[in-house]
C-alpha cells in the first residue's frame, strides 16, 4: 500500500510513529510505501545555520532519537554551543539549538551550500535514521511562516518567533508565506500525492503546518483531484488542542477552535474526519458543530461527503497512537472500498 | 610604546601572553600598544564553518581560555557535535572541532557571510576575549598554505591535513600559498608595522606561519625599511624545535634546522636575533652557523648587521616567556639606542 501523509512536527511525528507501528503489528511482513509531506514553513536560519523544525521532528521521532519528552530535538542533548554563543551576545537568545541537533544543521547547511537541494539534503540525513518512510519538504525554497501581529514596534514576526519568544501572546491576524511565490513542489511530492492509495493528514495544526503544505502550488489541487480517500485527525478534542499554538492561530483566523471548525478548513481535500468521542455528532456537550457536520447524528455519518467517525483522539503513548493511526487507515480503506465515497472533491 | 608582533599559533600566543606579562610587570600603570599580525594561512573551512586557527590560538591564550597542555583549543571542551557529525558520516575524520571552539566559528562565519572582514570579525570575537592586544588578521582574503607533497595520489594538500593527518609524515617540497595573488594586508596591518617603536617576531614557525605574514604584499617591504628594530626569536633550540613541524618545514625547503638556518631566511627583515644558550655564537657544539653569525664569538655580536644575543629560550611557563619577551625587548631598545643599529635593511 501507497501511503501519503502531511505532517507538521509533534502531533505528525507521533501519528506516523503510530502508522508504523499499526502496519508492523497488522502485518510484520507486509511491504507498504509511506512518503511523508512534512512542512518546512518553520524553517529558520539561526547563526548561519538552516533549520527545519518538522523535518527534523520527523526524523528523530521515526529514528528512535527524539526527547521524548519534549516531542522534539534529541534524547541526551547538551547546549555546549548555545552556551557559548550566548557568551559572545549572539541572538537571537529566545532560540536555542542544541549542540548534537547542531551537528545536523551543519550537514543539512553544508550540503544546501554545495549545491543540493533540500529533498536530496533529507534523503542524505535520513541515511543515518532510517525513519521506515521516505521524507520529503514540501518544496526546495525557503518559504517561512511570518505571523502579522498587533505590535507597536513590528507588523510581522517569524512564526518561530512568535511561538517561541512571544509565546503566541501577542495576538495575530494572518500568517503570510513569506516566499511562497517561488515555491514549487519538491522533487516527488506531486507524484508521491498523485500515486498515494490513501492520503492521511495527522492531527498538525491545521494553519501552520498543513497548512503551508496545502498551499504549495499544486499540492491541494492535487488532493482534492485524487481518487484515493484522505482522511484527517482533528487537532482539537472538545474545543481545546492537545499542544501547540493551533487554538490562537484558528482565532487569528476567526475558525471555531472546534473539530468541525477545523474540518471546514480542510473540507475541499477531505473524505473522512477522525474526531474524538468528545465531539463525536451528537455527543452531549458536542463541539462537532458547524458547516461540515451539520445534521450528522450517528458515529460515522456522512455529511456534505465527508465521513465523520468517533474515537479517542489522545495519542498516550506509541499504542495509542497505533491505534488511531489504525482507525485513519479503516476508516481511509472503507471510504476506497465505497465507490460512492471517493469522487473528485472540491469541484463545488 | 607601540610593539608589533607577527605571530602563528600555539608559540607565538605564548610569547604574547608572556610579553604583556612583562610590560604589566614592568610598570602595571604604563600603557602600551601592542599589535598582533597572525597568520592566516592555516585558515580552513571545515562543515562549512571558517576555522582561523591561529587568530584562535592568540585570542584563547591570552583571554585566558586556552587549553593549556595542548597549547590550542579551549578550556573544558567537549566533542559532542564532532561525535555527531561523525556519526553522520561527514568528514574530514582527522580534524575535530570541540563544541566551544565551534561557537567562535558561527559567529565568525556568519559575520562573514553578512558581509564584515575579517578584521571587523576578530574584532567582535575579541570583544569578548579582551586579549589585551589589537589582534589582527594578516590579509581578509583567503589564503591558504598548501603543501607540495610527494604522494601516488596527490601533488598538494592543505597545510593542516599534511600536518593534522599525515603528521607531516609525508615528505614535503614546497608550500605554495593559495590565494596569495589576491592577497592584501589587512585593514591596519601596514600602518601597526611602520609606525611600531618595535617589531618582534615570536619562535614561531619560520616557513609556515611567519612565511605567509612575509608574504603579504607589502609587509616584508615595511619591515625591511623601518626604522623599528626588528628582533626575532629562534623557534630551533640545538638544532631541534620545541613543538609543531617546523623540523619538518625546513627541511622540505632545504634549510638546516639550525637558529642560524632559520635566522637565514628571516635576514632581510631582522635587527636582532635570540638564540637559545647553546647556540650562542661559539659555544660548544653551537648549531648557529653558516651566512648570519660567521665569525660572531661573543653573545651580542654583530654580523651582517644581525645582532645575536644568547638567552634560554624555552617558554616553560608564563614567567619564563615573559623573561624570553623580556630579553627580546630588551635588544630591541638597545638596538633602538644605537644609530647604527637600525639602518634601513634589505637594501644589499
Amino acid at each position: 500500500m501507497r501511503i501519503a501523509v502531511l505532517s507538521g512536527g509533534v502531533g505528525g511525528a507521533r501519528f506516523l510513529r503510530g502508522l508504523l507501528r499499526h502496519l508492523h503489528d497488522s502485518d510484520p511482513d507486509a511491504r507498504h510505501e509511506v512518503t511523508v509531506v512534512a512542512n518546512t514553513g518553520d524553517d529558520i536560519t539561526l547563526h548561519g545555520l538552516r533549520v527545519c523544525p518538522d523535518l527534523d521532528t520527523v526524523m528523530y521521532t521515526l529514528g528512535d532519537a527524539v526527547h521524548e519528552e519534549q516531542g522534539w530535538g534529541r534524547r541526551d542533548e547538551s547546549g555546549t554551543v548555545a552556551e557559548e554563543l550566548a557568551r559572545y551576545g549572539v541572538g537571537p537568545d529566545w532560540f536555542t539549538l542544541g549542540d548534537r541537533d547542531i551537528a545536523t544543521h551543519l550537514v543539512r547547511t553544508q550540503m544546501l551550500a554545495a549545491g543540493y537541494g533540500l529533498a536530496a539534503v533529507t534523503e542524505a540525513l535520513c541515511q543515518r535514521w532510517q525513519p521506515g518512510v521516505r521524507l520529503l519538504p514540501m518544496t526546495e525554497q525557503a518559504v517561512e511562516t511570518h505571523v502579522l501581529v498587533e505590535d507597536p514596534d513590528r507588523r510581522a514576526v517569524h512564526l518561530q518567533e512568535w511561538w517561541v519568544r512571544m509565546r503566541a501572546g501577542v495576538p495575530a491576524h494572518g500568517f503570510p508565506l513569506v516566499g511562497l511565490d517561488r515555491a514549487r513542489p519538491a522533487p516527488g511530492v506531486l507524484d508521491a500525492l498523485r500515486e498515494a492509495d490513501v492520503v492521511l493528514l495527522p492531527p498538525s495544526n491545521p494553519v501552520v503546518s498543513l497548512g503551508p503544505v496545502l498551499s504549495v502550488p499544486g499540492v491541494r489541487d492535487v488532493l482534492r483531484g485524487t481518487r484515493a480517500p484522505v482522511v484527517g485527525v482533528s487537532p482539537v478534542i472538545g474545543g481545546r488542542t492537545v499542544r501547540g499554538m493551533a487554538a490562537q492561530c484558528l482565532a487569528a483566523l476567526d475558525v471555531p477552535c472546534t473539530a468541525a471548525g477545523v474540518a471546514g478548513l480542510l473540507a475541499d481535500v477531505l473524505d473522512g474526519w477522525l474526531v474524538d468521542d468528545v465531539d463525536a455528532p451528537g455527543a452531549h456537550g458536542s463541539t462537532t458543530d458547524g458547516a461540515t457536520t451539520d445534521g450528522a447524528t450517528t458515529d460515522g455519518a456522512t455529511t456534505d461527503g465527508l465521513r465523520v467517525v468517533a474515537t479517542d483522539l489522545l495519542m498516550r503513548d506509541v499504542a495509542g497512537a497505533a491505534r488511531l493511526a489504525g482507525t485513519a487507515l479503516d476508516l481511509a480503506l472503507d471510504l476506497a472500498s465505497e465507490p460512492a465515497a471517493a469522487p473528485p472533491r472540491g469541484r463545488s
